[in-house]
Order: structure tokens, then sequence, then C-alpha cells
């Protein structure tokens, strides 16, 4: 089989992986997060002909679709990803699904067998389609190579709306060729449905008849400029705001509106919102409890609140904002800013979690992006108000294993930021083996784990199940230790410098030094 | 909350978690490899109760589930799995996959919010059925408490004929209490389609015509009493005979008659199977190639060859070997025990891959079990045939990171033999946290690893795709170094004992003294 140049112009036969290939390039998807197998052998070497695109190879699926999450935050467009057939796929789902909840953009492309050979159910066959489904926003089997750059056009419109776009590229839909006579089609942006003014009147009257309101954000609505217009409208008219209780990112610190998460339990969640007449939703999903427990609300607002949705993920939440603004009469004045609350933490005595949490606060570098998935070890995000400006991306989707490989795809999106990663051991165990692509492609990422050595948030929900000592059964399934995990061996054999620490000088010597350089580094916090 | 004591009699009050568990144990379904989230800590909880159940945690799914695959493999019944909602499953589902096509019995328990939640869409559902299907044999919803019984049977029932089944637990379906008035229900094997005469007369027919018949087995004709049928026929009636590509399991050794694999491409399958007139398929599948390239058929039998289905996975295959045995006048006479093929390697010089298999083959324990993810550096199966006695299991699905999970289920499964997993380096980076479980459970299985530093399979992938020297990008997707992966680090970090040979006295010193004691342990062999 020859091997087609890549293609400069039209008129130039290419197999369907390099037409793929430049498609994705007329859209500015010019990274791609890989693990690919032999179905996706032609699409690696169209990628090799195209020293645009940036592959960064990640030796687990979770590796790849987390890292394309953590990009996509950060960029707001698309990276793409390559999986190898069903099982990749499957494994790369659970960040699909966190990049779901947190409204971010990404194209998949998942090779699968030959048509030809689909029928045959060789051992790697299964139902990609169907297993695409349940965490894709659209999902697209390439069925006519002529037709790739309208496929990937489309996956890119989708993938902007926002959401995840997942493309099946059978295997001979990548090696044929073809003489394309014109440059990939380019997709455009789907029309946003129109904000309804008649909406916007009814929040305004509520909020001047003294109901309490409360204004709940996520998404673009969590940025710089729309937090401003959310502050002010909160100043001036008495409203409460809040984001939602995951989100995919939030500018924050010194000189950004400060605002609180909406917990997502009905003891704090459900107290946040008592007596609360309404709901206005900008982007946000009606506030509910994470899980259900036995006879308490899953809804956390009153029964008798009013829920209204002013704007949905698809909408534009600036504008959203700003007509609120304007309903209301609130001014466009700048966010003071917040003075800072405490002294820098003194770094002595034992190591604990608020300590480290603090210690980073005070000392976050400009610009920092803080990725959190420290789960009970968090409480960084209370602190970090009146620290220096910086993004926080956190876990959305309670899929365990994010953190890794959403800090790889921020640095990769931000090289120039130093990426700081609050990591709880559990959920770190999860995805561990993306600490290899932090040092292959030298990612100036911190991550910090918090080692308590067992699934913390379980014990928690143990005892709210009723079973307040944990037998032997259950202690098993919630206890880490025996054997204890060594994060500074683990580190060392995925090539990343790592130091354990287990008092608060010896973490805020740790902390201080790898801030003092770039590239990966682990610290591994004994709390 | 009260919690229920564990029901020994009827007529007592209990979760629907405790029936569960009761149900569960009533089909000597006794091991439960798990990772629990919040949705399953009532099942957990009924788990404590139950101290007949024995829990193992797995620190990510994919160990969980290529840990029951393992576990069922040896032991012809289903392990339990606990998985956490929609992402915990898909986590699973790679080596669910594989499992599906070791045809190994298996019963996954995934929880999922309670039932009036579910609507609520709160961030970690989502629609766990649709992401079973395509994995499972069987599927149910848990949707009424006080038949739980008789959904576990009839999950038991299904995963015996062989196949997967799933049962999806909604929380409040597990906290809710009922008075149970009898023990649980008990599920029936599913009755198995009978075989044909008439098939089994027509293959008589061919062989007597000295047509040239291939007879192809899997599953349980893989086993000794079953092969030594198989190569009375062989001997007697000058077929061949040959085991499917991929295997849930082989007993193999000098004892046992000795089989040869059908090669799964076109270039060395197909040649096997040159002028072959009719296959049968006995448990195996139409021999097609594993994946498909341009221009080469996908079909490995010539075009003109009978393609004939004596017995499926679920019916009787050692049945339908002594049918065709009567109908060829087979005699059933004791394999004769292979003479020795050359004397044992002599330990010394460079570490290649062929050395590590040739000493591993001879010097293997009596009744040791082999697990094999090898890939690139496979060679130990042709080796092993006249090894002392053992069993022989293989990656059977392609989803790469099954053997440091199967290897920890068929220790679970057999704790009084020594466990062998031949661990190809890439694909054991997949599930690399199931070492954690080998030290948690202190299992007695030795993992070597051939440490290549890269994808190799892909290597020569990528030649058939016709790249022949492969780019920055391409070379990047493919090799593992930059960093080198240290094994030893990785599994001391992990809690397991481990050691680094480059050469081959390095190897053949590590591996005897693996071999003289218990409890796992890792070789980094550098090939």
């Amino acid at each position: 089989m020859a091997v087609a140049a890549p293609a400069a112009s039209a008129m130039q036969s290419m197999t369907g992986a390099d037409r793929l290939c430049d498609a994705l390039l007329a859209h500015e998807v010019d990274v791609c997060f890989a693990n690919p197998g032999t179905s996706e052998m032609h699409f690696v070497a169209a990628l090799d002909r195209q020293p645009r695109m940036r592959c960064i190879l990640g030796l687990f699926e979770g590796v790849v679709t987390g890292a394309a999450d953590g990009y996509a935050r950060m960029r707001d467009r698309p990276a793409a990803t390559l999986l190898h057939l069903g099982p990749g796929l499957a494994n790369g789902l659970a960040n699909i699904h966190n990049a779901r909840r947190a409204h971010s953009p990404m194209i998949n492309v998942v090779g699968d067998h030959a048509v030809e050979h689909l029928p045959l159910d060789s051992p790697l066959t299964s139902d990609i389609d169907s297993l695409a489904r349940p965490m894709s926003r659209w999902v697209k089997r390439i069925g006519d190579p002529t037709r790739i750059d309208l496929d990937v056009a489309e996956a890119w419109s989708q993938s902007m709306a926002p959401g995840i776009s997942t493309l099946i590229l059978p295997a001979d839909m990548a090696w044929n060729e073809h003489v394309y006579r014109a440059p990939p089609a380019r997709g455009r942006r789907l029309p946003q449905a129109p904000l309804q003014q008649e909406t916007v009147a009814r929040i305004g009257a509520a909020i001047r008849t003294k109901r309490r309101v409360v204004l709940l954000l996520t998404g673009a609505a969590l940025r710089e400029q729309a937090l401003s217009i959310a502050d002010g409208i909160r100043r001036s008219a008495g409203v409460e705001i809040y984001a939602q209780g995951a989100n995919g990112r939030i500018e924050r610190g010194r000189g950004r509106a400060p605002i609180a998460k909406l917990a997502m339990t009905h003891e704090i969640g459900g107290r946040m919102l008592q007596d609360v007449d309404m709901v206005v939703l900008i982007g946000a999903k009606e506030p509910v409890s994470f899980f259900a427990y036995p006879n308490r609300p899953g809804r956390l607002a009153p029964a008798n609140c009013e829920i209204v949705r002013l704007a949905g993920p698809d909408q534009d939440l600036v504008q959203a904002l700003e007509w609120l603004a304007d309903e209301v009469d609130a001014p466009r004045a700048p966010v003071a800013v917040a003075p800072r609350a405490a002294a820098a933490p003194v770094a002595s005595g034992a190591l604990t979690v608020d300590m480290v949490n603090r210690l980073v606060a005070a000392r976050l570098p400009e610009q920092a992006i803080v990725c959190d998935e420290a789960l009970t070890s968090s409480g960084f995000f209370d602190l970090s108000y009146d620290a220096p400006p910086h993004d926080y991306l956190q876990i959305t989707g309670g899929a365990i294993g994010i953190g890794i490989p959403m800090a790889a795809g921020a640095a990769v999106a931000c090289p120039d930021r130093k990426v700081i990663n609050l990591q709880a051991d559990g959920s770190g165990m999860y995805t561990v083996q993306g600490l290899w692509t932090h040092a292959r492609e030298n990612l100036d990422v911190l991550t910090i784990v918090f080692s308590n050595r067992s699934y913390a948030t379980l014990w928690g929900e143990m005892s709210k199940v009723g079973a307040q000592t944990p037998g032997r059964n259950a202690q098993r399934m919630l206890q880490l230790d025996q054997p204890e995990l060594d994060w500074t061996k683990l580190a060392a054999g995925l090539g990343v410098e790592s130091r354990r620490v287990t008092t608060a000088s010896e973490f805020s010597r740790a902390f201080d030094a790898a801030l003092g350089r770039r590239g990966p580094a682990v610290i591994e916090a004994m709390v």
C-alpha cells in the first residue's frame, strides 16, 4: 500500500486518516492525546505527516481523556483523543463523564475494525456505538471517507456547543485513499437558543419585591468578567451568588469576585438554601444532593422555592448576567480587591490537611492553575479567594482519577503557568500512570498527594448508612494501608521527582523548592 | 436507620443488600472483588455481616473485574464484583470484555442512585444499563427488593451458561428493609442445546473420506480429559487439532495432550489452514484474523473450506468430543507422556525473551498457573507442552491490562498453587495498581515483566500499514522510554518485593529465589 504525502493543497490523493488529520487541524484542533492500537496505525501514520499536530501519549486511556478535559477547560476548545476500539474507549469513559459534567469540548476518535471485518466478531470487537452514547453529546460512525471532513466539522460544532463528540473510525475508512478536491470543510458554531427577556423580567420582579433570590452559576459564568457582573448584582440588589457544587473552571483570587460553592449535601447545601424563594440557574442545574440517603430529600432548595432557568450551558451566560444587571440597575463597578484574610500561616508543627491548603493558598504563584481532586482533604477553595489570581479546576462528575490527567492537559494548554494538583491518594491511584506523561512531556506540574491511606470519603458514608463500627470486611474495603502506598517510589518509577514530607516545615521547604523550578514533581504529604 | 442483624433463618427483617448477599452465598458465590463507593455502602455493610463472603479490594475497577475473570477461569464458577455506578463499571469494562471472550462466568453488582434520585441527574448519574449491555450476556436493574433473590438466581444461571451477568442495584433497593419469609431461591443451570448426531455423522464422513479436517477447540474442550479424547481422534483418524487463538484456560504439560494454538494472522494462521477441507468448531468460533489489513481476507480458512459447528461454548464439549470419537472409532488410549524436547537451557549470557521463557518452562513448579500477557514477548506456550502439568491462562479479548488482575484472581481461587504472570510492560501499566492487591492479600504470584520499553506490538503494525520509518509523532506513540519505567520502584511503591535483572544468570537466580518462597514478587527482566 502506497503512503500518501501530506496534502498541502487540494486535488491530492491521501488516506482517510490524512484527511481526518487535516480536518482536525482546519479547526485548530492541534493536540491529540492518544493511546493508539493496531486499528489506529493509519491515523498515527497521518499524525506523523503532520508535525503541526502535537501527539501526547498516555499509558492508559483514562489519562488520555482526562488530559483532553484539562486542556479544554483552559483553552475553551477541544483537543482530540485517539482511542483503541471499545475497550480503549471504555477505559477513557470515566474521565469523559467528568468532562461531560464540566461542559468541556472534546473530540474522541475511536478506531474500529474495518467494515468487512466487523461481522467476523474477532476478539477485540465490541459495540462501540453503544459504549460511546451514554457519555457523548454526539456520536458518528464514519461511513463515507469522502465526507470525513464534514463529519469532523460536525464533531467540532457539537463539541463547541459544548459537549463530547465521538467519531468512530473503521480502519478501512482510515487506510483507503481518495482524491480530495477541496480543503476540509469548516464547522460553524451551532446557533445558541436566545435568552428570554420575560424570564429576566420575572427574576427582576422577584428581586425588587425583596424575595430571597440566589443566582447559581457555572461554566462561562465563573470567569472574571461574568463574576464581576454577578457580584455587581449581588451588591446592588441583595441577591446571593453561588457557584454550582462542581465546576469546570473558576477564575479566582485577588481582583476577581469571590464566590462560594453550593455544597451538594442536604445538611450544608440545604441549609445554604433555607428560606430561599427563587434559585436562578445561569448555566447551572437545579441544586441536588450528590447522593441520595434514606429519608432525605434529593432536592436542596425548599419545596416552595421557584427554580428559574435563565440560561443553560449552551447559551450566552455573560449576556444573561448583563441583561439581569441591566434589569436591576446593577452598577458595573470593579470588584474591590479582597484584603488578605489572615497572615500567611506559620509552617511549623504537625502536618495537617488545613496547613497544606493554607500554605498552598498563601504562596500560590501568580496565574497558577490549581487542579483539585483532594476530596476529603479539600479546603483549598475556601482559602483561595484572596490568593494571587489563578484558575481553579475540580473533579466535576464524581468519577475519581481526574486529577493527574487533568493537570497534564492544563499544563499542555498553558505551558507558561505552574499547575498545582491537589490529589487525594485513593483517587490518584486510579490514573497514577499519568505521572509518566508529566515526565515524558516535562510538564510544569506539582502534584501534592494527601496521603491518608484510606478512602476517607467512605468512612463518613458508612456512618450515614447506620454501620457505626465497620467490621473486618468493611474496613478492608475502606483502608489503603496494609500495605501502605509509597508515592515517592511510584513517582520515581514513572520518572517524576518526589519527596515524602511528614511535618509542616518539611512541606513548606519542599513546596518552595518545587515552586522554584520548572518540571514535574510530587510531594507526598503524610497527613 | 436501623441495621438488620444477619438473617440465619427466614421471617427476619433485613435490608435488600443483606438479602442480595445471602442470595449470592446461596449459590456459593463467596468471593467479592470490589471497589465500592457511597451508593454501595449498604452492600458493604451487608458483606460485613457475612464473614463467609471474602471481600478483596482493588484500587481500580479494571483490577476488580480482571481478578473476577481469573478466579472464574480456575473455579468454573463466578465471583461477584462490586462496582460504583457508571464510571466504576466503565473502568471495569475492558476486563469484562476479556472475560466475555474467555466465556468466564461473572456476576457484577453495580450500585446506582436511589430510584427517586435518578431523574435529578446528580453529577455521578449515567446510563448504566447502556454501558453494561455491550459486554454482558444478561443485564437486570433490580426493581423489586422482595424479589432480589430471584434476580440473583437468574444472574447465576446466566453466568454459568457461561457469560457475564450484570445486576444494577439502586441504593434504595439496597437500604430498604423487608421481611423475607423464605431462604433465597436457588438458580438452576440453563438447559444446554442438545448436540446434533447428524453433524457428528457428517464430520465422521468427511474424516473417513480422507478429507483434511481440523478440530478447533476452546473452553472446556481444553481441559485434560477433553484434550485426551481429542488427541485420540487425532492419532487414530488423522485429523489435526488446534486450540483457538485465545482461550480462557488450557490444562497443559506432561501427561496432557499437547495442542498448538491457531495463529490469528493471515500469514501464519492462514497457512496453518491451507488446503483444509473442513474446520470443526468445538466451543470455538470460525477462525479469523485478529485485525483486518488492506487486501487480506479476514477469514483464515480457505474459501471452499466447510466450517461445521459441532458444539458452541454453551453446549457439552466433552460429550461432543466423545460422540465424535465414537463416530470414528478412536481409542481412549492414555496420552503418551511427551519426552522432554531439550535439556533445560543454560542460564548464561545476555537476557533474551526466549531465554526467560525457556527457563520458566523448564523450571515450572508442578501445578503452577501461568498467566500470559507477554504479547510480543510470548513464546512460553510453545515451550510448555512438556513442562510439568500446569494451567495456562491468556489474554482473550485483546483488551490489555488483564495479566496482573487475572493472576490475582487465579491466586485467590487456588491458594496452594504458584501463579506466574508473564507480563508485557506496556500492558502491565494499564492495571499496575493490581500489584497492591497481590501484596494486600499476600497472594503467591510471581510477575515477570518483560521490559522492552515500547508498545512492541505496534512497531510491527506500523510497518504493515506502509509507514516503514516512523517519524517523530509515531515514535512517540510507540516508545515507552523517555522516561524509562522502573518496575522495581513501582512494585515497591505498591508493597511488592521486586528485582531488576539484566543477564540470564541474574534472571535464573531471581527466578529460583522467587520459586523458593511464597508471596508476591516482581522480576523486571530487561530484555
